[in-house]
């Protein structure tokens, strides 16, 4: 009945499992755990080679993929799938060289496992050393795009990790030959092939079921839309991190530069659209509204920007700029669409408060001449990174020069921002004694 | 009807929450989160100076605390608390001195928050740093002894966090006044009193509260026995670090040299018995087990402690040795007592299998002479510490250093081994521009 690959539907809480479902599922991760503990101790040379090894295999294979691909295109059209959705799960030969390139860039990122994060030698002798580990099993939970399906793979790879995925249903066909292949090339490069399983097969059910497979699975990342995260992070009783809800906020202080503002919040807005850290709502101070706001609108507008302000924003409106009258649902909406929430605050700490009150912790960015108000701004907003004087699109692993990013965490334990390779690691204190008892 | 403060009587899951006790646990939550933001931005002088405040005030305050635990200890003696129970919970001028010493040493420690974890600067000019900045609020549920009260409110103090405490209502006339002094003593160093609050008043259903307090509590830490933790990281919703459950395990291997094995495995058993670094499970090779055992187990035997083997053990005991016949529950089980699982294993592959299926993921120990057998333990043993020719009681936070410590984290996410202050922080980005935006 549903048109999209609606993510409600495909990950409903409350979805019954059944036992051979459970079995399935439960099966599949411990083969994951079984191929975890040969990859904890693979040397970078084996993981890298394998990675190289996995990206020559889906260029070999790019017209059965591609062919796969196109049964999913087909039954997307035919269920009336919007050409934006079916755009991202569309895949070419340039877009599988693009996806195997990818794995031939996190080959050459440096290895984690085996880093030793802290070391010293105690007054009785013993050497310690905090030592980076894998984490063992970990579990991806994603929409239609299959580049995920390759990206995760060879994240978790990389990092020491077996990956369980379990990718839209929207896009199958594709998936399940991406598996296969990326298997096939596991197993010619001597690793094990249960370092990447799909459990697909066994539908919102078998999704359920992993996110249930407590003690079996280390770290379970959902990845895509608002539903999708908060029915992974309200169903599992696996450890998840709940990441890339971006309700992002632009504040353009009084003192602020509008050269500088204006390029910042266009940028925010409108560079991207559909991503986790374009911006949402643009916060004005009043001392800045007047000379900001009339020329700002008009830009956001003719960008093709719905705007949705409070009164004090509609009274700077141009002649032909239209301003919806916002409520405090459009405070709260993550829109991911050419539309954007705007007001008019009285001081920075009103605009720090709207923040610390709608904000969904992603990214925050200040816009200002004043040094302590950037000071004040970065320390009282609770957010994983805030920018002075630059768009929150910044904020991501490849920008940061991170390397590749598994997703943006917009929690506070574990992981704060975007998570790469040694955000799918522990740490394991190693000790070592010549018989050292305790006095 | 309990004689014992019973963890299971104290922190049920299920307990029905009466909506006034939710109330005013969310309420008391709120103010932790107003007096968190005030922490976030004090310094380093400001919060130190409120500890040796604090200091004073307790050891100023001796007569009035050991009064009221006075009222604790006659209670318990009325319902037939047992002597070492009582012991726990007692409170003397000595003890109460060494409980504000304790918050002087951590005014001596360095302050994790500010710390720059990260940074560089990016081509396009852009200045990245990644900032260690506190949790903000920190909830602890924990057992009847009053000096965790102490403990909690100082780590979460000196971590600029706002600390929430749930503590034992075998202790709750000594709580009472010992967070009562600590309030006094923030307000008067210039800090929110409700920087330190208890909810013992609200009684299960008010732990129960705190649990689901999502959103306004950022980290739950269980301190405690385990049917305390185990209910919190069942019934919560805030975010839980899994602390402090100990099935530790010491390996002594075929090339192992007895005259370092037994002081380990004596030490590692007896040293104390009650905690979760001791261990449980004594593990031999089968080439060990002739010459190490009957020496072992009437030395252990000796100790007092009682011997739980399967019957290639038995086979080795002495005269006059008893072993119980071990049964799986035996490999489960964490003691806590003089009481000890033996079993002779026919591997090193067979002690690492034993130890992956039974642990706790705590502390394991190798005993060996064999350089490759103690690297195939560290990397194939999957907990948070592993000890080379060392006693597995030195898995503390002072022992390794740290400092004072809020628990043993035997989960893998945030936080593995012994916590210290810096794992009562997160990271913020903090990034600086001059107006760039993504091209």
């Amino acid at each position: 009945m549903t048109t999209t690959p609606d993510l409600r539907q495909d990950h409903p809480t409350g979805t019954p499992v059944p036992p051979e479902v459970r079995e399935a599922v439960l099966d599949v991760a411990r083969r994951a755990g079984a191929a975890a503990r040969v990859l904890a101790t693979a040397t970078r040379a084996t993981k890298d080679a394998a990675l190289h090894a996995m990206a020559d295999a889906l260029v070999a294979s790019t017209a059965e993929i591609v062919e796969a691909n196109a049964v999913d295109l087909e039954r997307g059209r035919a269920a009336g799938t919007s050409a934006g959705l079916l755009d991202r799960l569309a895949l070419t030969p340039d877009r599988v060289a693009a996806i195997a390139a990818a794995l031939r860039e996190l080959a050459s990122l440096p290895d984690p496992v085996g880093e030793v994060v802290r070391g010293s030698t105690l007054p009785n002798g013993l050497r310690l050393r905090q030592v980076r580990v894998p984490l063992g099993v970990v579990g991806m939970i994603y929409e239609a795009r299959p580049n995920v399906t390759v990206d995760a793979a060879g994240l978790a790879l990389k990092s020491g990790n077996a990956a369980i995925l379990r990718g839209g249903s929207a896009a199958a066909a594709s998936n399940t030959v991406v598996v296969g292949v990326l298997r096939e090339a596991l197993r010619a490069a001597g690793l094990p092939a249960d370092a990447v399983q799909s459990i697909d097969e066994h539908g919102r059910a078998g999704a359920v079921a992993l996110m249930h497979a407590r003690g079996l699975v280390d770290l379970l990342v959902p990845r895509g839309g608002a539903d999708l995260i908060r029915t992974v992070v309200q169903e599992a009783t696996v450890p998840v991190v709940e990441t890339g809800t971006g309700n992002c906020h632009v504040y353009v202080d009084a003192s602020a530069d509008p050269a500088v503002a204006l390029p910042i919040i266009l940028n925010s807005k409108t560079q991207r659209v559909g991503v986790c850290n374009a911006a949402e709502t643009l916060l004005v101070h009043r001392d800045a509204a007047a000379t900001f706001l009339p020329p700002a609108l008009a830009a956001l507008h003719d960008a093709g920007v719905t705007l949705h302000g409070d009164d004090r924003t509609a009274a700077h409106a141009p002649e032909g700029v239209t301003v919806v009258p916002a409520t405090e649902e459009d405070w709260a909406t993550e829109y991911l669409s050419l539309d954007l929430a705007v007001r008019v605050v009285d001081s920075l700490e009103e605009a720090v408060d709207h923040i610390r009150a709608w904000s969904s912790g992603h990214t925050e960015a200040i816009v200002t001449a004043d040094l302590a108000a950037s000071e004040t701004f970065v320390a009282q907003v609770d957010s994983a990174a805030v920018m002075v004087n630059a768009s929150t699109r910044f904020t991501d692993g490849g920008e940061f020069g991170l390397g590749a990013e598994i997703g943006i965490s917009t929690q506070k334990m574990h992981a704060r921002g975007p998570m790469g390779l040694p955000e799918l690691t522990t740490t394991k204190w190693v000790v070592h004694g010549d018989g050292q008892v305790r006095p």
